[in-house]
């Protein structure tokens, strides 16, 4: 149950079977930094090509393919004092005829005001100067090696985790990732102030970050893709090529969970989903689409007495 | 500014130009009931063929294609102690693969604690009884008259509303209607005491309720569907084919009420949208799906200022 | 057996539970009009409102609902020398950022040259001038009245039929409509010189025609929607919100239609669509999609000798 | 304008920057064979384990990134008598109802009549033997190395190829591809003696092949993802997560294909897709989508004299 603390001097945008930066036991902690999307460190200074590049790998000591690895994110923390974001949405989020009037992409910056937890717009020369939103730090893109000898873009996500973009991927957080490699290979980066849903603009409020997890394996057993879990609710990833795909896996990887490991029956946990299943929609302008679908554990709790 | 009393003696399972069963002016409020989804009155008993049968319409004086019709819901009250919902989810919701193994279509009674404001499965006969979930009535179908002469099922929606099954079309909420027809004509019901996100046992908590209401016209201005208001949110609603087309009427909605309403510039509605838009999955069972977006008025409060 | 000359006077632009022009029985033959999409008649002429006006209903004698009506379209003919189309592709059929590149909306006249068979551009003042097609006369919207009093646009498609768009519903085809009114109130109209698979510009080569067809039922027996026939295929409709589903249905229906009615075990019609199915896209610009899927009659003579 | 045999010893079903197994230059040519998708080669035997094994990579001297890659497919010869397919559609292909009712997956043997340019199911024990149809041998997957360092699984296909299953991908077809990574890096395999629309069965019909080919390069020039072009058409591909999408990007490229290179306007190349445009639906059960866009040489010839 060692706490490692590793500093980051390379980073990678394809989430692949790359040399491992450090080994770590189950049960350890590990505290190290992400760069923001565009490879801007704390000091805001440049210190790798963009897209999305991350920290690691980090190597789980025993972790074999079939295998669950479950990643605690115990801290993520801000680490500068801002953030960018892109200002107009992507064209397959609104009608085709509505896309034909969108202004032209910029980047605009905000200012992170950590005591408070807000994030206000500072330099748009306009309106939106003071436009203030809550901040709630996220990873948007972590994962590990993904099978058959890929290597997959840090732009795109699959059953591995990458660039999944869901505000649920916060502090307090506990994620389950199938493993495929020996050492399952764990990748972190992306850090995002806030996000609205879908990160309709083609990013968040990007910046750097700090970050603690702590790693544990479940043997021998394994998931279709990430599943959360925090104190309100348990949670399915579906990620997928279109939204009702997403919709699909992370409904039956929800009703998976509560059949296997709840020990629900198809009716009831039937019954659960249809009365209660909440969706969230994470991301829909990426490669992949990504729908997190959650379920209260206090209705669950009044079924299991 | 009347208030009506109005007891339904027949119902409509199509919503069209039928005839008007209330005359109401601008600012009236309407008291009245609905049916459960299958026809069934406040004493359980059936009184009308099944399929989201409405009360109504009511012709609005006044109003004229062209004119938006709001509904402000006063009250929704549950006027029985049952309710009931199917048990299994649509093929269409869980993976193909998945949908192979789900079970055969029930329907389970719940009894509803009008005091607590709860709901608990009572005659499952099994580990679901006492399932315990809270209420929160809603209105699952309404609407006004569609255009070009047609009369359409209350199976389904469309810009004129119809069965839009909304967790947000509760007491407290603004609706904002097109009009495409001389008296809005506008028709309610389809109670349901909750329902999880998408609907997807193909039907929610469903029970009768007691209905009151109050009508608005907004001359010469009409909108491209639904969109409501509560304390907290602006909501616009994509009604579509497909998530990823409702997804993208819903945010264009949303847009388009920014641009005209707030007076924002297409980059501050984009920057808005971007960074603190929310999404619900209201239905995706019925022929036609449902989206809502939503945006924060606090986050909007500091941009306008 | 009857052969009715029929000229309409009147006509809809919504399918439903019309008056009847005309009785006609099982077996009898109609020769009646067509007006194009904008309503336009033989002489050129607008004689109605345009928005796919059709001719009828037809009550055919003795259909019930749960029958079958057997439309065979006897002769198809182009009735005047002229027809339009519209010049740009809907936004939803290009990428959405191409789509943003766009012209504007024009029309442009077409000279039929009904002895050649071939249809030239005329009147574009550009390099267009003497683009040549050949010519491929089509009913693009035809269909029954729809089930639960039920009255829909002649702008969408369903199950009943109408704005289906398919090339395919040309001279000598035989096609099969599910009957849900008494009399099963039979439309025509919407002619099309030729079509470009998905009917991408919102119109094809619009014109008026004379239509011959022939009835027939089969009683106590019905589709879940359009099937047709002819030398070369069987083929069945897929009418749906999306073209994944589209196409589901389409082969879910191609697949009832050989074990049904071929006799084939699910095995046996599985091999045949898995290694012979064909599959055209018919319309991809209206309300719904329309696939449809076609197995060669020559690959099923191998199987059932 | 060498003319090279290469036969090969070892095989990839990830296409990236692997070692090139051949040097070759503009103009050469290529006489190889492939094995087909479970690795079973010429006699039979399993040489390499499954899933769609590449012979290559084939290195072109002088192919940089930006540039297009011109393969002609100057041959493709079935080399054994035999194939197999998969007698069991996707559950993704049909209605989810009728999902439920798919039998089991098996496996099928068909023989194959070179001089008759004939196939027979010869092993089923049922009906099916003596089922026959006409054999049209393509190969389901070839490529180059995909950008940013990259492997991807010839399970899936994309911008660089991959596992494309287009029937149209014959004997006599000219194909152009994006060049990623110096020299190209060419792959082939996954011979087709046949092929449905779709793929639906998750297979074609599998064997090995005989496969000559001769490359060109296009300098400082590139597409989006593959082109085509035989005597009859002009064909782009849309490789993409929904066949929605897939439809809008193969239109894009074609209309961009007719725009750049036969330099028609924007409105000229609107008519003649909108009037003559055919699609194919090439593969819709791998993890990627596939239609392509077709336009007629003989109907684009009228409009250039």
């Amino acid at each position: 149950m060692a706490t490692h603390r590793f500093q980051p001097t390379h980073y990678h945008t394809a989430i692949g079977a790359h040399a491992p930066v450090l080994h770590i036991a189950s049960g350890d902690t590990v505290i190290t930094t992400t760069v923001d999307a565009m490879g801007g460190d704390a000091s805001g200074q440049q210190v790798t090509p963009g897209g999305n590049p991350q920290t690691g790998p980090f190597f789980i000591e025993g972790a074999e393919p079939g295998d669950t690895l479950v990643v605690h994110f115990d801290r993520l923390t801000l680490n500068r004092d801002s953030g960018v974001t892109a200002t107009v949405v992507a064209a397959n989020v609104v009608d085709p005829s509505f896309a034909r009037e969108l202004p032209a992409q910029q980047r605009i910056t905000w200012q992170l005001d950590h005591a408070q937890g807000m994030a206000t717009v500072t330099d748009s020369g306009g309106k939106l100067d003071g436009f203030t939103i809550p901040v709630r730090p996220m990873l948007g893109c972590f994962g590990v090696a993904p099978p058959r000898g890929q290597a997959i873009s840090t732009a795109t996500s699959a059953e591995h985790g990458g660039n999944m973009d869901y505000k649920g991927f916060e502090e307090g957080v506990t994620v389950y990732l199938p493993v495929y490699q020996e050492g399952a290979l764990l990748f972190v980066g992306d850090g995002h102030a806030a996000q609205g849903d879908g990160e309709l603009n083609g990013d968040a409020l990007e910046t750097s970050m700090d970050v603690e997890f702590t790693v544990d394996l479940i043997r021998g057993k394994s998931t279709q893709g990430p599943r959360m879990e925090n104190e309100e609710y348990l949670m399915a990833s579906g990620i997928a090529n279109s939204l009702p795909e997403a919709l699909q896996i992370a409904t039956t990887e929800l009703a998976r969970w509560l059949e296997r490991d709840y020990k629900l029956s198809a009716n009831e946990s039937n019954v659960v989903l249809g009365t209660s299943i909440r969706y969230d929609i994470a991301e829909v302008v990426d490669p992949q689409v990504h729908i997190v679908a959650k379920i209260s554990k206090a209705a669950l709790a009044t079924l299991t007495k």
